[in-house]
């Protein structure tokens, strides 16, 4: 029985299932809510998604419209996998209040069908070693090479076995009556036996690392399952040194060791969240058996201790874009030592591994519409291209829309609010927690949200000022700044309220400035409008949902019917998750790293022009708003 | 131009030299001193050597009887080197005293010729590096990547960057304005660069060491023209765990932390030498990038950490045979760290690496000749066939032709009397000693030389037993052991008197036995007499020579004209240069290895009784040994 993996958008959550069952089925086992209220009988048609890649066979065209099946909608009932498949699961499919990706709840399926269709960056093989004979005379590792070419011999082309399993294989042999694990790594097409154990069905286990400038994401996959177990996320340690990537080339540049100093602080950060997944599902550090990495250029130097100074000067090129498969050892990782580490390739200096694996998991290279990728990170970047082209570009957009530099903004994590709303009719503003829990804070969807709203009932102005005139009191000043109000710290037993500043509001504008100029300089040069885009994916860690019509609202990104417009989730973990199980992946973002072109921002002259127009909400020019500008006019 | 590699037995001395050069010139390259006594006119006929391996151009016919012609023969000084060659110098041919391999005094040669027919295991490549400005689109290590591709591209299937030599690169490059020289090691095909400096015309050293049982020795090499610098011998660490392969086992397995232990002595051994050859040429260890390794199949798992316990075990089968190129820092040697390390692969549980190495270099699996090959180390190991059919088996034969195990016995190094007779109507013993110095003790070849010479001369019977009615004053009893005097202490300085006492005899012939009866049962097995026998080669660390009269006399080896015999030297440390300073020789050990057929001696049920009938010099079996009988009966 042959099997494939399933991974859902907007979370990147993975699983593993048999060829033929429905993408309902496999939800449900990779823990994916998706409404369904005939129970995948196909009556209800409820349960709407979208193939982005991959085939399937049955659609439910009956309960699907023209409008539906253009988008490649399926219903999730009816559609069932026959191919590894990349499935958008629309916000109208999504049921009840989603778990971000950080939340542990979201327990791993347990389909343990032989995987015939992928070759993950580790796994664990079960050998039944011939045993010792003197004729013909085999030593015991020529005994278990031949046993691996049986088992796995096509998938490699050639194996060895590490020292540290030869130096294992004598006595763990014999006393295990030759039934052993092995340990076998995928570096880049050659098979390693990096380590060997005796055969106890222990289970292995990988991480999907995002190594963002701001945030770490972790995530723990169980290897055989394909199945998610748990994630972490933690600011890196290196925000102390500075706020983005610059500042931290500067910071190397500067100081004696800086370079050093910078590589221990991200392998610190990454190792933290590691052994927090590890202890909290009670595994050890040497039962992690790979790693896949994503991270911009510079993220990618730091954690390897490779000088970044290049990226910032003239011609602004990168020591490395593609790196070979390293180990846990070498990278300083806490996990076995001779685990594969598998780094993304970048395109650029300011395009990096991050970009291709989200590039990979939103099937943009795939896909013969054309689409505009925008991953929101401390960086923002763009692709632009379909199945026949890819065009790519970074703009410094700041880490606001990640919580920083904004007094209460927060990592979408729990307790962050996702969703905000604010009526000035009852004067409430409505908003939803992740977790459903008490909030902290407010992360970047409700950012956007919170914008949009206050800009829509007049509460600020298009240039981001508060209208300290209107009638609320939740509008006051305070530390000679004025702020808004969004929770009251007395109705959710904090001590404090939680509000939305100028200083805040300005840094959300510069943000959303970057990007939307990034995007319409990149758009211009290729002669293209925003209006000719058939898709706008929008990536980054802005909690479990993006707004669509608030983030036109505030011009973050183009006046586009916003059917147009998907939130994506964090494609940069998704494509970690992808690397770690699936050799297709590794090699389809070495081919996409090659694919793209890169497009420097920087060196046209219309770029600050242009960030400069977008400092108002949502534009200097309406007219590229128009549908904005009609909603306002309608207040006005 | 191209350029060959030419080694020379018996002490393999390597070199490079342009193709259409005499082996003469080679040969003076090298160090290797060859009788001429008319300069390399072809004109006196002194300068004969065999061609073991290779084509040369040119004989010198008329100077070469057809005798010397069916052994191969040709005039040095005529031949031109065509292909890399194997060339043995006959004694006859051979100028003076001959340095050992231990000695120093043979300088490195010079012959910078580009190297084209062979890929050392590490090499430095010069890169010149296009600078960034001219493909912006691509990191440094891409263009590194192209630069090599271009330089070396055909050599490996595939390359990398090892990431320190990455972290190098991109400060590196700035500074030295991307000309750099890059350490390029051959992972079994796959090309890594470990290493990256500036381009400052450095040499590249490489070593090759022999692990054997009782003695190590390395040899420096200069990688680039192929050059023998020095070489070093040490008794191994290990001795005071077991005289043999059998009792550091046992070791092993009766000591906690026995294998680790024996794993750092014989390291601390190879790093002692390595150290002591730096050190004499003023280089850094990082400077050594590569070393070839070759010993038997116990000294192969100790160094590598692997426990050896199945060796000793039905059905005697090794954890290893063939092992991955390893890296200076795995396996612990002072070296770079990143330098490849080549071991020879091994054939069997008792025939090792070593005699992979000693049988590519004695040319034997390449010859339509049927050669009976011997290696005399602790384990006497032994290889019989051709270029159609090898065969090989091993036999214990104990340390005592390596000195260790009869009073005054000692290793072949400076001091050492190499050559022994014995005149009983002077009473006096004429020597040689290696460099000429004043006699320290007796090594391999002095031991057999003395052994003939007693038994011939009637001062020890066919026993081994010491006649005191010799009239000789130097056959006395100390201690209440007979002794025979080889120097009278007084004559050279030193306290005491260098003497053969019978307990040495005894060794020498329970040894000589072993190695006897060895091939006597491996002839025996395959239907064949020693008369069939085409040449005998003699390969071990006896001296500079081993005299062939004497080997028959005392029944070390078969009674056989003695034009069969040759005496090869120590091919094991041959065969590891060969292996550091060309893919074709590392392919052509890994061929070999599965080529020799195994025989296991110990299962024969002939073999003990042919053993104990061997205690009798010859043999108690004269019948076996008729020119040696006739001798001895001229006597009687």
């Amino acid at each position: 029985m042959s099997s494939h993996i399933v991974v859902f958008l907007p979370d990147g959550a993975c699983v593993e299932v048999e060829s033929g069952r429905s993408i309902l089925d496999a939800a449900n086992a990779a823990g994916i809510a998706i409404d369904s209220a005939c129970g995948g009988q196909g009556a209800c048609g409820k349960c709407k998604v979208v193939v982005v890649l991959g085939r399937v066979e049955g659609r439910g065209d009956d309960k699907l419209s023209k409008e539906d099946l253009a988008q490649g909608m399926v219903l999730a009932c009816q559609a069932s996998v026959e191919d590894d498949l990349v499935v958008e699961v629309p916000l109208e499919s999504q049921r009840g209040e989603l778990q971000i990706l950080m939340d542990a709840s979201r327990a791993g399926p347990s389909e343990g069908a032989a995987r015939e269709t992928s070759i993950p960056l580790a796994e664990r093989r079960r050998l039944a070693i011939s045993p010792p004979e003197r004729e013909p005379e085999k030593g015991d590792v020529e005994r278990v090479a031949e046993c691996l070419e049986e088992g796995a011999g096509e998938s490699f082309s050639e194996f060895s076995v590490g020292l540290e399993a030869l130096q294992a294989l004598p006595s763990l042999g014999r006393r295990e009556n030759w039934e052993l694990e092995a340990l076998v790594g995928d570096f880049g097409g050659r098979g390693e036996v990096f380590g060997l154990e005796s055969s106890r069905g222990r289970k292995s286990y990988g991480v999907a690392v995002d190594v963002g400038t701001t945030t770490v994401v972790v995530h723990l996959i169980e290897i055989e399952t394909a199945g998610y177990l748990d994630a972490c996320a933690s600011l890196n340690d290196q925000v102390a040194r500075g706020e983005d990537v610059i500042s931290r080339i500067i910071w190397t540049q500067e100081h004696a060791d800086g370079l050093v100093q910078l590589r221990d602080e991200v392998r610190a950060t990454i190792n933290r969240c590691v052994g927090e997944l590890a202890e909290g599902r009670g595994i050890g550090p040497e039962e992690i058996i790979a790693a896949a990495c994503v991270g911009n250029t510079v993220m990618t130097h730091l954690l390897l201790g490779i000088d970044p100074a290049a990226i910032r000067r003239e011609p602004y090129v990168p020591a490395v874009r593609s790196v070979p498969t390293l180990r846990g050892g070498d990278v300083g990782l806490d996990i076995h030592a001779g685990a594969p580490v598998y780094l993304a390739p970048c395109v650029s200096s300011y395009v990096g591994g991050d970009v291709t694996a989200g590039v990979l998991a939103a099937g943009v290279g795939e896909s013969p519409r054309l689409t505009l990728f925008i991953d929101m990170g401390t960086n923002g970047e763009m692709v632009i291209g379909n199945r026949d082209w890819l065009m790519c570009c970074s703009c410094s957009a700041g880490p606001a829309f990640e919580g920083s530099g904004v007094e209460y903004g927060m990592y979408a994590t729990v307790g962050a609010m996702e969703r905000v709303s604010y009526d000035p009719a009852t004067d409430q503003v409505e908003y939803v927690t992740i977790g459903e829990a008490k909030p902290r804070g407010i992360c970047g969807s409700g950012l956007v949200d919170a914008l949009a709203s206050l800009l829509r009932t007049g509460v600020i102005d298009r240039a981001g000022r508060i209208n300290l005139d209107f009638e609320s009191r939740r509008v006051r000043v305070r530390n000679e700044r004025p702020e808004f109000v969004l929770v009251w710290g007395e109705e959710v037993g904090r001590a404090d309220d939680i509000s939305l500043g100028e200083d805040g509001i300005q840094n959300l504008i510069r943000s959303k400035s970057a990007v939307y100029a990034g995007a319409e300089t990149l758009l211009d040069s290729l002669g293209l409008e925003a209006s000719g885009v058939e898709r706008i994916l929008v990536a980054g860690a802005f909690g479990s949902y993006l707004d669509a019509e608030s983030a036109v609202l505030i011009g973050l990104l183009p006046d586009v019917p916003l059917d147009r417009i998907r939130f994506v989730g964090n494609t940069a973990v998704a494509g970690a998750r992808l690397a770690l199980l699936g050799r297709e992946a590794r090699l389809g973002m070495e081919e996409l790293a090659r694919r793209m072109t890169n497009f420097e921002l920087s060196v046209v002259p219309g770029y600050m022009d242009r960030y400069v127009s977008g400092l108002f909400l949502p534009h200097t020019d309406l007219r590229l708003f128009p549908s904005v500008a009609e909603k306002l006019e309608l207040r006005a």
